[in-house]
């Protein structure tokens, strides 16, 4: 073929499109399922009298060397091979023999690449479970040591009602469960074995494919060859469950940078997770949790690209599927990698309770208990709300909180009104009160962590 | 406030903002709901002593007027009451005069619009599985109509070995089953109460959220009050479960639109759901397939949009969240639909047998078994292949098709060939030979489709 | 055909089919343009004697006709019709009888539809153009009158150096500047002419497609008619140009949110701009910076489902094309209501610019001052920084900040250190030294001012 | 810090922290580009006195040094060292000493990486137009080689009228056209300097902008110091603009797809652009064709993650930045392999242009012509159409063509008709009369093919 684009690229024509077309620069990540997948392809050819014994024995021996190899990181790939399996295939045949041509019996590269897949990816989901109950544990942790740490309560970053810290951290633990369940779903789906599908519509060989199965430890097969060769559903469910993990990791991000910043100081990140400026040792960035706010968008993507290659493709494999791939990588090390450095954030996080506190004090974050004291003594609540409204209005006159008004005015308001206001004002006791199932109650708050603790300590062995 | 925009817009800036910021031209979807979640919540507060027993009745005699109202779609609204809640609870006062301020004791707007929401939505994904039954139901009588039915089976929209008709059908069975498992283990996150989470953090009344909870038929309560209140994880993984449902079906119009064409002529759709031009009564476009197929991306684009907006939002509510609305609607309104009509579609097109079988004749989709043929007789896999392929070239060169070689020929080439080998090429026997578990062979289809079948009846009243 | 959905739904399969196809609903949005187009076509028809005089004139006369009914909300639709094409021509031979089937003589839906889009959107693009501005100005006054308004600048929300509030408004000028010129690049491909190139191949009619464009005020016409009945792209552009707006806006909606939290309190929006809490008067939720912060994913969407619909498509038209006006029409609405939502907001609300200098007293961001001081008199850079890193830990340490260590500490330390530091220390004196091109010192500002009032204004006649 | 996760990962906690935010292991890419931008920054601080020259020429020289190193790939990174910037401005100081520290004066990292970017962008930018021309240039020249190969147009994948193959390959040419200008705009925002912007607000020494921006081939400077570090929108714009563009290619894939496939047979790959299988000679899947259309979701996805990382981003920079590059990266990489293989595709691939006008024959996709020819003598157009879909279903019902009626027959329908009519029916003489502006008549495709080429010369060197 002549050379097309002239001096400016120094690879030939042929070369760029071998290169375009191979998968073997991000496919050798699969190299260990790709082994695994041809040692019980082979145990199963020879079991069921499709191949002979002693060429099986052959086989597996030479792909247990293989793995050796993998191991130590000592195989090498060509480009010219274009993927994973071509380029095992052939480093096989270097070590045994024209024999290797026998393993690929019965089997083709599509159903193959899509075990491949299954396999690493059943891995790679219970490990990022794992991960995500450190995660919980953080959590529950540092709520456990701040279920009384009273800080403010925002809606539309406005203080709202005070709240326990504890009880806000515990938000996320019940986002992350929520991850969990997700992805624990998603094993089923991603837990059977599309082996034996043939290149689309099965083999004439008498293959097991129930055997190969549980050599690999799926719990099932696919019920449709043509389905188990074009399907990427398990892999989008995971791109779906992990964009949902990551938008909630953004929100504790966004809380962590808020909280880290001069005019909240919530709380004080570990030196290990900021980073300071050269110049200003007072300057501390929360450079991890703005990263991890910043890889939401790179996982979104990678779901946004797997759905668009698959919108509008006719059955079965199409070489459009081999695009799954390196979103699907990309977003398994960014997941691994934001669950430990959040789990080690929060370990290590600094909770500066005085100022959180101090801070409930100087608003009127506190109004909405004089309303529901009202309506407790049977004043209907939207004139409670009004009455109230008059109360804070007068302190924003004379510049002071409601605490701070005398028992007289509020009883020439509204003659309800009794001196035990004052304790019903104080955000420890608001916080306290607010005692309904879920609410910030500190009662309540204990009740949940133990929950979450016997949740976490009964799904330890689950995985 | 003064005029800002000149004389290009006919509305003062008030109202602008106004209806920029309300949501009742689309939040009155949630009508019912709002409703239903009012008369538990009176129920209740009564129940609890949180409001008087008459004051109750008096509330829920005027929201059952507003019930009747709303069916009979006599219900009017009003920018200026912002939302379904306000413009609701307005209309209660006037019919029940002040003591409907008594209703909004111990809630929120806050929780009332998240169980509004996960009410609507249990409502709708219970709808849209019944959907995808319907259409399951379809594709297997079609498919159980043609298990027989030979056509080619394609990788890279090219030939490469022929399959049944009923085989490729129920690959969209499985998927669909894959949908359903989806939506139904999502029912889990959606059917449970935010009601009683207040603002964000509880309510010092002593109301009883399983109370409210078991009236409104949920399963159990948020843990957490300011996760029930800025959760939205229930829309997304909606909106995720659509878009790979979509995806599916983006992929059958894909092949409706191919077959339904003058080069495919595998199938020819029932007029209802094509349109024919004006001018060429030949010509009958298929409208639907392709509609929905575009739909695909309207339903990607709302999850997109979804996601997005919940990106870095601090807890809990934000007004940000007020966009978690109209994406939602309009998903479930698009896969409503799209499954209704694909459900009709398929039981309603015309198979063309002769025209799908004649195509598995004229090309070389059946070399894989001649390959297979060898395989079985020893030859190890990749040197079958070679055999086979210069067979193959060596018929190209003749101008005719494997099946038309003299049995010479092939014994020339390698002796193993015996007479049988001209049943081993028929496209029929191929495909009832392919008779892996899961494969084409008819006996494996025949399988797949009692099974389907028995899975359909289990679940049927399930939902 | 037969009823396929039980009990369930009340309209009849053909009525659901009819409706889901049919583009009615929304596409009446079209019904100036597609009379505009209209006219211009029967004109043109008529000048080159493809149909009489006396015929275009009745034509002409029922077009007129119905735009008035149009201008004063008068029409109707059908369902049955599809389309605001068809209902148009309907309504038309309603009025004129049959000659109005003369009217689409060499015309066809795909080019008719296509013209009405490019009408539409070249109105809306000119409108937000004008609305950019708009903003623009309102941010332009707000600078100017805070050009010595100093403030923290902030990197990874740290404070980081003090900076001019004008400095810090006038960057969204200019990536408002870079929006319009998006915009205004991209009337370029929106403002030509498909009309002519009928269903994809053209026609052969002797028709005059420059005539039509003129009279439609284009500026040129499209070189393909297959293109010019599948391109898509002008939507698009609108929608990416749509989406940066957007995301402007968001950034601007977080800083007004942070801003305006009581943690800040940099600025206090007008009541118009925000809602209050029925309890909480001093409650003021930046609820339109919310809401706009929030619909920067529905925009998102748009563009991600657009793009995902043109995937893949074969030309020339396909009915998934049909998915391309909701989106449209969505985001002009959108993008509308958002700048001029924000030029009130801008124009209206208080800056505390008191509260904004305090904040730049406490902390240790004028620690660069002392850096670049050293660095000025021949200290290496890096070195000058870690000299500086050791007196910031000095004051940490004490609990004091910079301006408070006495000279001789300084001189200890580095003998280059004279009494001007403590000019050099201040903030406003360290906003007004950066006086680099396009910096933050006040001289800059108002250069920037000034050139930016400039464009304005010679752009103000040239949309 | 403790080690947190167990004995799974091999790497400390604090390894894993580094490595997740560390940029080095992609921004190296931008190591010319950094140098070249310090070199730049150097000659400008030496010129305005800010260092001396005898230090400027040192550090110049170690600058040129490792460049050499950099084109031989001969310098090593470290992840400690973060990223490109620390770790070339260490390897500056092993080479020339402390004077090294003096060239990071009056910059900060933050303007310094903005600066890398424009100029690496602007060049792959060009290269990217270059690579566009080269496919114009091919989809002209087959063009032109096929302006009288008759092949059938499709609407809705149907045959709808038939047209000329250059014309319908020329719809491309302009779809790139307008890529190509969409490019060509956005060079004007990618070439502008951020140099000198500093951390975010200018700087106090007395730097040159305008030299530094020379020096470089910016064409000006950013207005801003805020939006100089904290912009993305250039990248942005790139990434819209891939998208647009591999939204055409994703077009033309499907359509390659489809020509190749048996069913349609209307072009051959070349070899070099198809994959064979292993055992069917005669199978070839357009394997590139494929993997381009696939390839289009990634590019999508990766514009949807950099929109979503901006989204309500505060000023001015934030860590989450970092996330800009990888994107950008995968994206240059895949819109330049795409259209070089692309360009190769059609220059090399066999049109058959006797299987396409065989497929012309066999229609009525000649039906329109009947219709034009009845309305051209007078007949209302809705009229003309009824009376030859009358005709069609004739044919259809006598199992023939429109050609095959005699003339008694059709002028027993319509007087009007007469003899001439069978050469209007011929599919040559159908698109030979389509001769309106822009349509298929092969004059018009002449026409715009000479258009095409005087724009490729005119452009050649414009850029």
């Amino acid at each position: 073929m002549k050379k097309l684009w002239g001096g400016r690229f120094t690879k030939s024509a042929e070369e760029w499109v071998d290169e375009f077309g191979a998968s073997i620069s991000f496919d050798q990540e699969l190299v260990k399922e790709d082994l695994e997948g041809s040692i019980a392809h082979v145990t199963m050819l020879s079991a069921n009298g499709i191949i002979g014994e002693e060429d099986a024995a052959k086989i597996k021996q030479g792909l247990k060397a293989l793995q050796e190899k993998a191991d130590k990181d000592e195989l090498s790939y060509s480009v010219k091979l274009e993927d994973i399996h071509l380029n095992l295939e052939s480093a096989l045949t270097d070590i045994v023999g024209p024999v290797g041509g026998k393993l690929h019996t019965a089997r083709s590269r599509n159903d193959q690449v899509a075990t491949d897949m299954h396999l690493y990816l059943k891995k790679q989901v219970k490990l990022i479970i794992e991960l995500i109950e450190e995660m919980q544990t953080a959590l529950v942790e540092q709520a456990e040591a701040n279920v009384e740490t009273v800080m403010p309560g925002y809606t539309h970053l406005q203080r709202a009602q005070p709240i326990s810290f504890g009880h806000h951290l515990m938000a996320y633990f019940w986002m992350l469960q929520r991850d969990k369940e997700r992805f624990t779903e998603s094993v089923k789906r991603i837990n059977i074995s599309p082996l034996g599908a043939g290149a689309l519509a099965g083999t004439t060989f008498p293959i097991d494919r129930y055997q190969t199965a549980e050599l690999l430890g799926f719990d099932g097969i696919y019920e449709n060859s043509l389905d188990a060769v074009s399907d990427r559903d398990f892999i989008l469910e995971f791109l779906s469950s992990s964009s949902m993990l990551m938008m909630h990791l953004s929100r504790l991000s966004e809380e962590f940078i808020l909280w880290s910043s001069q005019e909240f100081q919530f709380i004080e990140l570990d030196d290990s997770f900021a980073t300071g400026s050269s110049i200003m040792p007072q300057k501390k960035n929360p450079d991890m949790a703005e990263l991890i706010r910043g890889k939401t968008g790179r996982v979104y993507g990678n779901m946004m690209g797997l759905l668009t290659v698959l919108k509008g493709l006719p059955l079965a494999y199409n070489k459009d599927m081999q695009e799954d791939k390196e979103g699907m990588f990309d977003t398994v090390k960014t997941v691994i990698g934001s669950l430990k450095i959040f789990a080690g954030m929060i370990k290590t996080m600094k909770v500066k309770d005085e100022q959180m506190e101090k801070a409930t004090k100087n608003d009127f974050s506190n109004a909405t208990e004089l309303a529901d004291y009202l309506s407790g003594k049977g004043v209907p609540f939207r004139e409670a709300h009004e009455i109230v409204g008059k109360l804070v209005l007068a302190c924003v006159q004379k510049g002071c909180y409601l605490g701070d008004l005398p028992i007289e005015e509020y009883k020439e308001v509204n003659t309800l009104f009794e001196n035990e206001i004052y304790k019903v004002l104080d955000p420890y006791t608001a916080v306290e009160r607010r005692n309904s199932a879920g609410g910030t109650g500190f009662a309540q708050v204990k009740l949940a962590i133990n929950k979450a603790k016997s949740l976490l300590k009964s799904e330890e062995h689950a995985v």
